[in-house]
């Protein structure tokens, strides 16, 4: 029974952030302005504030200035617009992201338009969803690209490739596709009503899960030699009576001897969505200023 | 030997100007204004002409008013974003269509980002690209939309359905995807760099061909009983000497014998685009005026 290469997200995650940090050095010396992300958060949602606090601990560590806007839940979609409409005119914020999900009087769709596609460091609007596509300069959603970044890392070119995505969500699965097939992969989109999954997968030289499943992936739908990405972070009960644990939507203990390498949960994409994030801002940061950037991986 | 189904594109493209010949109709006796729909043609590219001459005939066929722009090849930059500017504000034009290609002194995609996304009726916007794979309103490329129409018309419901894309133009390969996708079909994209097409196109239920390469395709590429869609219109040299004829991206006479469906060159996909460029028009009139649109096929 072989062992798969166990790909260490915190250390990879790391990696990233050092290099938007001496970016970031380098530029400053140069006389660039602070990068600045403001993060917007409606509500009291205690999980949304500890990753908010998390974000603007990170942010920091890499010289990136935070701004911090809590609202209240009752906020009306008028008021939020009205912040996000001051944000996208302020100079010192390069960088906007509001906290989803948001309270229910807050048409979330319009708001994302709202953000200047320049500074939508989530790339959740339109616009940049379309110039992901069509290809031209983008910001581009940071789970997939720190996807992206890890399947590079380990494969170099992917042209050519076979690659799975399993789930077509906006936020992972349709912006995953569109990456790898940037890079030449030929990609099938897969998803609930996909008809014989295990078979559509076993043809993967790559597979992205991102189905929010728990351990639905099982270790015979792996290609041997894979490269397997799990997106998923699912709670589910653990042997000890009333605990619970992390498992990604791969069955991560029969997937590990069959493929090349994989991505374990927790520690393998969570660590990079943050730091893909500091990525981003750096990246807008670098636009509008008319600044070189240079990728991190 | 089995024999395909041959689409008749031309009596499927008349159906789809009749079902927006009679909207437009029971709109206007309803006090709706005129669709118009504004053509603008950079130099005197006599195919070109000829097409935008096609267009505004059957434009007034179905009751949509035209208006043409046509501009010296030596036409700037500049004068032509600001005919565009002047054509986003004009309320008699509900449509604007840009011929492309454009001069070499013009940025063809600046001039395609500066179209207001409500009147851009070929989708090629990145607002629009990013609303089709994000889920919103969005007005749609003419030839996949096209495509998927047919598609429907053949098979009902595609979702499920195994369907392939061969070629990741922003025109069509990639919109057809995203089309496909939002029918709940499991959708691959191939390409120049995929390995072993001919295996990847035996999987597809439907096959999207889109790669401009003449007869690529043969009939022991396609799995029986599929719906084979051929975009592919290329010129080549007839038997008799001199002379040419016009071949699709599928080599006909073999994939006939094993198809389900299939669309012929010339006369399949062709006489869609023009048909669906005027539903276009229709609905980002409806959409301006808030007027109910309804699916034409």
């Amino acid at each position: 029974m072989s062992q798969a290469k166990i790909i260490d997200g915190n250390a990879v995650a790391a990696d990233v952030r050092a290099a938007v940090a001496s970016q970031i050095t380098i530029l400053r010396a140069g006389g660039a302005p602070l990068p600045g992300l403001a993060v917007v958060l409606v509500g009291a949602d205690p999980a949304s504030q500890v990753y908010v606090r998390n974000k603007n601990k990170r942010a920091a560590e890499v010289g990136i200035n935070s701004f911090e806007h809590y609202l209240p839940a009752e906020t009306s979609e008028a008021e939020l617009l009205g912040l996000v409409e001051r944000l996208n005119l302020d100079p010192q914020v390069h960088g906007i992201l509001v906290q989803l999900p948001l309270p229910a009087q807050i048409d979330a769709q319009k708001i994302l338009e709202a953000i200047h596609p320049a500074k939508d460091v989530d790339g959740f609007h339109p616009f940049n969803v379309g110039r992901l596509v069509t290809g031209g300069p983008a910001l581009v959603p940071c789970t997939p690209l720190g996807c992206l970044l890890l399947a590079k890392r380990e494969l170099g070119s992917l042209s050519g490739k076979r690659a799975i995505v399993l789930g077509r969500s906006n936020i992972v699965g349709k912006p995953m596709a569109q990456l790898l097939l940037r890079e030449s992969a030929t990609v099938t989109i897969a998803h609930s009503r996909t008809h014989d999954l295990p078979e559509e997968c076993r043809r993967a030289d790559i597979v992205v899960a991102a189905v929010g499943r728990p351990e639905m992936v099982k270790g015979d739908w792996i290609k041997p030699g894979a490269l397997v990405l799990d997106v998923g972070i699912n709670r589910i009960p653990a042997a000890e009576p009333g605990k619970t644990r992390l498992v990604g939507d791969v069955a991560f203990a029969e997937a590990v001897t069959v493929a090349g390498a994989i991505t374990p949960v927790p520690g393998g994409i969570g660590p990079m969505t943050i730091a893909i994030l500091l990525r981003n801002v750096l990246e807008a940061c670098c636009r509008l200023h008319d600044l070189p950037f240079a990728e991190v991986l």
